[in-house]
């Protein structure tokens, strides 16, 4: 399956600017083969935009929003996961991610469980003990939220429950290549599965994003891999190379959970 | 702290021209500044040496060999953590690590709790539910050999006992270069310590180690590096950079145990 990551700077507080280049990219990924689209984390509002802007702007799962894109989805026959803002029925904030498919059927809806700093803790309520994991084209997909992927435990509960790939809208920051460039490949290697990590390049206030995007497979080799620019990458995902790895490396079946205790 | 790793290969079936090699390696790391000295897995015996010869060797952890090492370790005014094939009360064959301190004073042994392959499980029984926390020069320390330090719980249950470093004795072979270049780096910075991996280099029968021995700090730099031939590395583990790091970087007080559940 062949996936594509649109790595690009913010348009902070113009959700409709963002709907109109997410389906110019949907249109050329699906184009050129892809079956499903990544955006980064809060894609269509910005992220670094504040507790009122994302009071202002958050909107329901299947809000106006979830309906454009199930357009856009649509009409070029790709999945879609983006990220958003999301006000839940009691009308808590989350920071969200959506994959809805070439159908423009919703998939699943995935709230950010591990909140970063301040940023996030001043925006949003943490999401709660639901992981879904989908199916795309024989594909099992987990979805992870960008500081999510940085706690081993979270990619590991995803492949424990059997994802293939773990897909991470993201909004890593400088300092953070670290992450980029050896923790998000760590976690490919040692769950054996894929992850799909697309980050912003660019800045947004005083942030400035690493770009890095990547996409790690489970041998330790990178599917995909960007600088620091605005691109659309693509990503071939395959099954024999999940096979074969998976046969000769089985950290999934070697670990012992009865000593992993205190983790939990 | 400053530390020495030594990185060599194997001697297989002669513990005491590795007893002899150590001696010079102490002396030397001693007399450069260094408060400890690491060696790789199974140092004095050699690692693949099969099941009969891991039988007739095997000593007790308190045998011939732990004072000898105390010994060396009294002589040079340097504690060592050195690996051994562990002949148990009940004559259950163990691949272990021991810390002798620089007054020869025993001050840990660690069985490997994650065995590798036909190889491991060939000679070995798997160590039982304890990884001892170990304090030196008031560094807490734990241990792990090889393959444990491929999972991320290990060492994340040694970071949440209290670890400021975990040192691995290993003999890590191709084509996992992997483990070296990428693995152990993240495992120090995602748990926010440092983390010592004292590799073989050269080889032993059909393996051919990686070398890539290396210490890993918290803040995603490398104390030290090594390339693939024998060395004696040092690094200075840095009280300022693990806590400045922690305060930046905090995955511990900011994961979420509640969620971890399938993991245990």
């Amino acid at each position: 399956m062949r996936i594509a990551l649109y790595q690009c700077p913010p348009l902070p507080l113009e959700p409709a600017a963002n709907l109109e280049r997410l389906q110019q990219r949907a249109a050329e990924a699906a184009r050129r083969g892809a079956a499903l689209l990544i955006t980064p984390e809060m894609y269509l509002s910005g992220y670094n935009i504040g507790l009122d802007a994302v009071s202002a702007l958050a909107e329901a799962r299947d809000g106006a929003w979830a309906e454009r894109v199930a357009g856009i989805a649509r009409e070029h026959g790709i999945a879609i996961l983006y990220g958003y803002p999301e006000r839940s029925a009691d009308g808590a904030l989350f920071n969200s991610v959506q994959l809805i498919d070439a159908q423009g059927q919703c998939l699943g809806n995935y709230r950010k469980t591990h909140l970063f700093g301040e940023l996030d803790n001043s925006m949003f309520s943490a999401g709660d003990d639901d992981y879904p994991l989908l199916e795309l084209n024989g594909w099992k997909l987990g979805m992870l939220i960008c500081y999510d992927v940085e706690f081993p435990e979270n990619v590991r509960r995803l492949a424990l429950a059997g994802a293939d790939a773990v897909l991470v809208p993201t909004a890593n920051m400088e300092p953070f290549d670290f992450v980029c460039d050896v923790l998000v490949r760590a976690r490919a290697f040692e769950n054996q599965c894929y992850v799909a990590y697309a980050n912003y390049c660019g800045g947004e206030g005083q942030i400035r994003y690493c770009g890095l995007s990547s996409v790690s497979a489970p041998d330790g080799s990178q599917a995909a891999v960007c600088g620091r620019e605005e691109t659309l990458a693509f990503a071939d995902l395959k099954r024999d190379t999940l096979e074969a790895s998976r046969a000769s490396i089985t950290y999934l079946k070697d670990r012992r959970a009865e000593l992993y205790g205190s983790l939990a």
